[in-house]
């Protein structure tokens, strides 16, 4: 009998014992093996719960109880999130996290402390919320190298967006609309402002490269100034504006980003909308592949922190491969500004730019659709024609 | 030093060979252990190939050389696919596939072969070709019960749907086409009358509920009879035809079945074109989440053979989950005839239809969306009204 105890038993940690319940028949019998949640780790109380009894306001309680193998983090925010999961990972306990904050900001160590310690830190639910992507990409994508990463990791920008494209309504509108139906917090900066896509991005990124990049390092441009100009000119050019997190990998090192980008109609990730998320990654072998899916909610993130506690079950008495990443140095790193690729410039005026290969007018403003640019070619345009840019989006 | 044997040095044969060779450092890094290639089996003999000396015509040497642990089968057809994968496995290695038609008619007994004598039968390529479909259904979903699986299983025939849609291309010409580019062999039947989806959809129903169908009891309809009209009703009314694989697990039972369906825009699958395939799947606790990638290929369903050689490898110490599949037998399936969804009935005059939900006139022709009925409602109509139904696709 596996012990399991779950920290913070907020959506996503609530919709985790709701899953380890609502399926246990079905993963029991695919395990050989059972299971049970002995503590719930929570500064409240939920005496209307049918896991009221199970609820601890003690950390220490789960710590020291060696009868617990199996700990799944859901409280959110690095502290004390990022304390219990170093504490759990040194007591050799499992550690399964839906955490992007913290793996994104402290993956490295907690992934050397669990390597030391024989015992696992997984984190499938931090990023797509219930799509596999993590598990994929570390297995049925082992014979390749992976080169770029273009991802939609944040379904409640995408769904502004979609309103926008869609209904024409404002930014604003369209925001508080996804605040009504909680998909944006009171205080919606980590998702406008790409925080919560620059967290998701570094993680993929050190899939893919083993160096894990500060999310704050990286540059990180939200959805708050785009207007529906923008996404009009969008729609006639044959885009969708979306919010991208991208990552490189090339002999230059390795760079990653997150800003609004066009988005050929011809590209599946023009397609995927409302709150769903979706992962395109180039690989030197397999070409393109993407995942697809629910980016967040409550029973799709459980699903995914539930599969990580099913792997580190089924394979509780095997060896396994160790993730092993290194805080990435500058030297490894791609000097951003030569970071090239297509853009859109949205102008008041018509100007003479480089390498046009097409433009439209509408409501009085012109585009301009140029071949690869680097960031610094970007910035002299910008800087020399200032008064007419109205918008400048970059282009997968 | 892991020693392979690569049965069939065709066109999935020499890729695996390429892509074990090109990425060889990379995955010896990540496996923490060597590889290499010992014996190619083919009939012919391949002079100009870097792998000229590895060629063998004699089974025999493989089969009897304990050195050599993991088998990569890629021979096509039946025989002797299935007899030598058999013989490897009693022998005591692993073996992986390639092989649809091999896994979809024999793979229970060589799963249980495979567990009997502790190795592994893996066959991620088997189904969608790179796109990692098979392993995150079997790990990353395991917190579900899989419900629905719809998918686009077949490049080939999504070539010619998408030939015909986009450029009014006949069946004829969009085929001749297809030939010409090597996507369609010059037999093009196991393409286009269904027969290649028929056994991907079993397997794919076989990982979800146990139960394995044998393909060639399942309803399956391919796209030779689809006209330009019928591609013009469709969008029309919003859709794109392609030719889905389905399976209900229900707890009515199972059901399989291939037909070309009207997929709604709304609907991702709608959007997946050329030679593409896109798996999606709906599981009672993550909702839908979609695999989309390159269905064929070289080097992409190389690169899904070497994930499951590196799978082998790198947990050959330990114990393994197997895979255990039972025969479908008539109790387990639901009742085709009860098989219940929406339709679209194509015709040439104007019907009084039930359920009715819109309609459409074009080229002197009507189309009529129907809401949810079963096979047996569907026949009735069609039977009484012969003379005027030009065709009734489904809608998922």
């Amino acid at each position: 009998m596996v012990k399991i105890a779950i920290l913070g038993f907020g959506v996503v940690g609530s919709g985790t014992a709701e899953v380890l319940t609502e399926n246990k028949k079905i993963i029991e019998e695919r395990l050989g093996c059972e299971y049970s949640i002995k503590y719930i780790l929570d500064l409240r109380d939920f005496p209307d719960s049918p896991f009221a009894e199970l609820v601890t306001h003690d950390f220490n309680d789960i710590l020291n109880d060696d009868e617990v193998t199996v700990v799944a983090e859901m409280m959110g925010g690095s502290h004390p999130a990022y304390d219990f999961s170093k504490a759990c990972l040194e007591a050799g306990k499992h550690v399964i996290t839906s955490n992007k904050e913290v793996v994104s900001n402290f993956g490295v160590e907690l992934c050397s402390i669990a390597a030391a310690h024989g015992v696992r830190y997984l984190f499938e639910a931090s990023v797509g919320g219930g799509i596999p992507v993590i598990r994929p990409m570390i297995n049925d994508l082992a014979s390749n190298k992976i080169t770029k990463i273009c991802g939609i990791l944040n379904g409640t920008t995408n769904y502004i967006l979609t309103k926008m494209r869609d209904e024409g309504a404002s930014f604003a509108d369209a925001l508080a609309e996804a605040q009504k139906l909680g998909y944006a917090e009171a205080n919606p900066s980590a998702d406008v402002d790409g925080i919560d896509a620059a967290r998701k991005i570094v993680i993929l990124a050190a899939l893919a490269s083993g160096k894990l990049i500060s999310p704050k390092s990286i540059y990180t441009e939200g959805i708050t100034a785009i207007s529906l100009l923008d996404t009009k000119i969008a729609e006639a050019i044959g885009c969708s504006i979306k919010l991208i997190g991208q990552a490189r990998i090339t002999a230059d090192g390795l760079c990653a980003l997150v800003s609004p980008c066009m988005v050929p109609k011809s590209n599946p990730l023009s397609r995927i909308d409302d709150v769903f998320n979706g992962i395109l990654i180039d690989a030197n072998m397999v070409g393109e592949v993407m995942f697809y899916g629910p980016g967040a909610g409550k029973l799709p993130t459980a699903s995914a922190v539930v599969a990580d506690i099913i792997d580190v079950i089924a394979h509780r008495d095997a060896e396994q491969k160790v993730i092993a990443w290194e805080e990435a140095k500058d030297c490894d790193l791609a000097d951003f500004s030569e970071f090239s690729c297509k853009r859109v410039f949205i102008t008041s005026a018509k100007l003479e730019l480089p390498c046009v290969k097409q433009f439209v007018t509408l409501d009085g403003a012109f585009a301009y659709l140029t071949d690869e640019m680097t960031e610094t070619e970007v910035e002299k345009i910008k800087t020399s024609n200032a008064d007419a840019i109205l918008s400048v989006f970059r282009v997968i």
